[in-house]
């Protein structure tokens, strides 16, 4: 039997200890000292097994609706003692968090610098499948690659530096957490990013409705890398020119596919190529 | 050079004429005598193309915001005359719609009741894949399944009447328009769809996390049902046991894939099977 959490009582919305979940819907804190908003008991869990785990990812503070208190006991067990748990009634937390949360679990968490993207390809191993991305803005459909690259146990997500930062509480939501545990990286233009993967010796595959290879047909490689772009502009011509190019066969006559969904139908095809499933 | 549609100015955000768009956030005008709200351009060119296209989907009235008026000139003109286009400032189309609509392009709709099921399958082809699920409420989810639907070539989507209505206002923006142009039916339990399915000579396949057989080795069949069910629950296990399953490999100490994209590898697979596309 796990020894109840303790938790504090928040009965003031303005009291100073939970300052950050204050309006959190308007704004984002995101970028903000690489703080971030967790939501929900399966984020929750997540933020747990990233806490302490080496990544730089740890978990600052835990805000509870009380009547969901008692029910995570399990979860708020695996946190260390010095992260502090607060509490409070439905009126007090609707008035903290600028709207009705319906699952009244929140907290805070705080990332270090994302690793230089050499650093990070460098710890992959010699096998792996990577997730790229170009100008994805959208905050769906970052968390929902994030999901997709950990359903079919793609090892890194690398993001040029005109993606959104994963860490907005949607993505993070969206991507049931995945965020937190998929090692990635942000930084830098499209081409240096791919120039970087081809140094360190994966195939590059960017996808475009024009794609030269089905989908389902490209060569496996040990190390290997699926590039998505946007759903209306697509990738830049100078990395379809650069790159094999793959295709998802699709009605001509429609606007392309969800990127979300592109990509999770890229992955699954790598993933079976590879073997990796 | 098309004629510039006729369009008449709303100032009053209590203008009985823009009536049914008061207001549209808060509740849904589904269900209320087949009446949906479509929003955006490429929504409303779906609907220009459903009107009078024999499937039952009337456009009522459309509603602008003035200085995106001019440039909709070739979208209007495809309505017929006696479709009013009315046209309002910023301040008004806020009044009126309850929240700031980035967009400023929406119109009321109308669809005769929906064909009973067996009506629509003896419509379909001889040769035709279908999407089918049970018990899907969320918007985002059943509008990412037209999408994919329309994406892979589907025929129709048919769905028991635990799924939520696809003409809900958001469900409809995300399938991008395809609930307007996709043949779908709603109605009665999973069991008695399938049995219909099954009778009209549809080979089913439910997909599962642990399906038989990996789907993109599913055979093909002239006509092919795809079955999906909750992310959460799945399908219930009458269904499980009495037609052929098929799983989406994927890693195992994860929650299973979001269902929009599960439907999305699902038809992709069929769709390649089938050589529809």
């Amino acid at each position: 039997m796990t020894p109840a959490r303790e938790r504090t009582e928040i009965t003031d919305p303005d009291d100073p200890r939970i300052a950050e979940f204050r309006h959190i819907r308007e704004r984002d804190l995101t970028g903000r000292e690489g703080r971030f908003v967790a939501e929900g008991t399966v984020v929750l869990r997540m933020l747990a097994a990233a806490h302490g785990a080496g990544r730089g990812i740890r978990a600052e503070k835990i805000l509870l609706l009380r009547n969901r208190a008692a029910g995570l006991a399990d979860i708020l067990s695996l946190f260390p003692a010095d992260v502090p748990v607060y509490e409070a009634e439905a009126p007090v937390i609707d008035a903290i968090a600028g709207f009705h949360l319906h699952r009244g679990v929140l907290a805070l968490g705080v990332r270090d610098a994302a690793p230089p993207l050499m650093e990070l390809l460098r710890a992959l191993p010699d096998d792996a499948l990577v997730l790229a991305a170009c100008g994805i803005s959208n905050h769906d459909n970052i968390g929902a690659m994030f999901r997709n690259a950990a359903a079919f146990g793609a090892s890194a997500v690398v993001l040029d530096e005109t993606c959104c930062d994963p860490l907005y509480r949607k993505a993070l939501r969206v991507s049931v957490g995945s965020v937190l545990t998929m090692p990635f990286a942000r930084e830098g233009s499209i081409l240096d990013m791919l120039g970087a993967l081809a140094e360190a010796g994966f195939a590059i595959w960017a996808l475009s409705p024009k794609g030269e290879t089905e989908i389902r047909d490209i060569a496996p490689s040990p190390r290997l890398a699926l590039v998505m772009g946007t759903e209306g502009e697509g990738l830049p011509p100078a990395v379809l020119s650069r790159f094999h190019t793959a295709r998802i066969a699709q009605s001509p006559d429609l606007d392309s596919l969800n990127v979300g969904t592109a990509s999770g139908i890229a992955l699954y095809s790598a993933a079976m190529a590879k073997r990796i499933l």
